[in-house]
């Protein structure tokens, strides 16, 4: 497996609109994009900082995942994705080294396809997703 | 102020040691450099993945923040760092805006020069720095 680049990291927040204008005044920036995630039951405001994304997440349902993550945690970091050169085969190393994965296949949003590892367990609480292809919200639906 | 990159994000761990061995057994990744921050009272494995480093700290001291920050909130993400193209003019430009700052003047560490905005209290936690100049743990002491 080669790890080419952090692609993005997470933080949830409770709210979008209120962390938006907070990047706004203090740093002059505004979302490079903002999308809605049905499937991961999110809104996400996206600024891309350098060739690196930046997301915050404000969860649209309480079933999700940010929303389970937020009553249990509290608002913060919730996640740091590496892309890799190929997923599949990376998921293949980690299942062949018995390592703990969260997704033994592939989840595909806006061209992207990215699986979550286990490290949590054992990287004091640090989330951490592998994910290949090209994240274009503009290109291709959910 | 212009935000030109992620320089760098940090996670609090307790055990250096076993989280570099996750690194290596997961991705195959070594530290690029590890070094000691006497000012800061941790120790660091700092990875370039990219060309933005992931930083494990450890704290070497019971009285330095790492290890406060750990015994109040556990292990897990602690700052992310924003390069700016002059951290002064930066910090001028905040303070002017009344932007709540944790250092009006710079630290210093290694050829760079850094700074903690008041974050936390308003996005949940998340603690903010930047950052200018190079650093390098070769080219110049703490």
């Amino acid at each position: 497996m080669k790890i080419q680049k952090i692609d993005h990291i997470c933080f949830a927040v409770k709210n979008l609109e209120e962390t938006k204008r907070v990047y706004k005044d203090d740093f002059g920036l505004d979302p490079t994009v903002e999308y809605v995630a049905q499937s991961e039951k999110i809104k996400v405001a996206r600024y891309c900082i350098g060739d690196v994304a930046v997301e915050f997440l404000q969860a649209t349902d309480p079933d999700g995942e940010v929303a389970k993550f937020i009553t249990k945690r509290g608002e913060g970091f919730f996640l740091i994705s590496y892309k890799v050169d190929d997923l599949e085969k990376a998921l293949a190393e980690l299942k062949a080294k018995d390592i703990q994965l969260i997704d033994d296949h592939p989840r595909r949003l806006f061209g992207s396809r990215y699986a979550f590892i286990h490290h949590p367990s054992k990287l004091g609480g640090i989330l951490t997703e592998l994910l290949d292809g090209d994240f274009d919200v503009e290109k291709e639906g959910e």
